[in-house]
């Protein structure tokens, strides 16, 4: 009955239903209007997203989401060599990667509302600071992730999504717009604070009411209380529901 | 694929996904292990809940949800010969009303864990206030509701439950265990600050626990990135996706 919402990404996804969350702001945003479902997974990059595409997205499904954000790179910019090795995806196999997940949403649903995020900057003290307070004087000295490695993989992604004619949010670039964004935006470096939640909020609900998904023009899916007779309730059910 | 928790009440469970909401919260606690879909509708009572009741949990579906939270009462328990009359429902209707929806849930999937909750209590003061600050002198001079009715409405609930072997939640009496719950549960003497929602989310979560949808018990979607050999991803995705 309800159009859904798809939320597809790593860990900055997962948690995106936390307290200032961006995912809940989302389906507040959309109540009574469209489901949003969180498929965020933490720790994962563009290439082992892959492996779950026919699972979230089954071809077949009669009731594909009418959106989906697509939410990497933030684990593909781990930089080889370092402790995140594991996670690293050289940043032309990232683009690839979007492609392949981009084309199987399309084929998914042609009329799907497609939305690219690029990854967020990232402050190397901040993750410093993180590991230390992680591991003490043991924590790792050459960071695993810097914001300039980070910039060419969102550069990549906003690339990607004008070649496949989808929207996109530069979300390393509008973050870094704002002051003290390393505190501000980020709680350990690379993770977003309420405020830089609310970012990407505001970002994703300007993509989509730009495109066709405003939901001040969504109707609700039932009335309004306002609009039910308190004598004669059926009256304003008569529509939808009887 | 992923089990659906569904929340259906009025305004206290449509505006559980603002910041720090316990619907949000729930959604966190289930990430990567069920879906939660929230189904609230402000200013309903159970006699216009009713009217929505074949659209939102068919008969036939096919995959019905595995729990479900009926939260309904607080407008219920609006006085008669008052402004928000046009709310009221008798409390002897109000449980035949939460039975009718017990029996239509348990129709749609017998296995279905139904969780009542009672409506919180209200703060009469915190209402005036609230009344004053929107209408100014004009305000109503007697309260829409009582914290002594909304108690008797709460007991019902809570008897219902009882009756029927489902399990419940006396938010009424659990709220009012906190210090100086008029003002730190409530925002505006009826809905809840983040703190309110942090007891609602508990409370369910101790509730759900207990019967079998402990989330620590449930599996994860996919595979943890920690289980994923970066040389060899495929071996970590051949059992669930390949």
């Amino acid at each position: 009955m309800r159009p859904q919402i798809v939320l597809f990404g790593d860990s900055i996804t997962q948690q995106s239903f936390r307290s200032g969350g961006w995912g809940a702001s989302l389906a507040d945003t959309y109540s009574r209007k469209a489901d949003v479902l969180v498929r965020g997974y933490g720790g994962y990059n563009t290439r082992w997203a892959l492996f779950l595409l026919n699972h979230i997205f089954p071809l077949d499904s009669t009731k594909p989401p009418i959106a989906t954000t697509i939410f990497f790179g933030a684990n593909d910019a781990a930089l080889p060599g370092r402790t995140g090795e594991r996670q690293h995806v050289p940043v032309e196999e990232y683009k690839e990667n979007l492609r392949k997940i981009v084309l199987h949403l399309k084929k998914c649903s042609p009329s799907m509302l497609i939305v690219l995020i690029s990854p967020p900057p990232v402050d190397e003290e901040g993750r410093k600071e993180y590991a230390k307070s992680l591991y003490g004087e043991k924590a790792m000295t050459l960071p695993e992730r810097t914001n300039e490695v980070a910039g060419v993989y969102a550069k990549k992604c906003v690339e990607l999504a004008k070649d496949m004619g989808v929207r996109s949010v530069d979300l390393w670039s509008k973050m870094q717009e704002t002051v003290d964004w390393q505190k501000k935006i980020l709680s350990d470096g690379l993770h977003l604070t309420p405020e830089g939640n609310a970012v990407v909020w505001e970002e994703v609900v300007k993509v989509f009411n730009e495109a066709w998904l405003s939901a001040e023009a969504m109707p609700y899916d039932f009335p309004h209380h306002s609009e039910i007779d308190g004598k004669n309730p059926e009256k304003a059910f008569q529509q939808q529901c009887l």
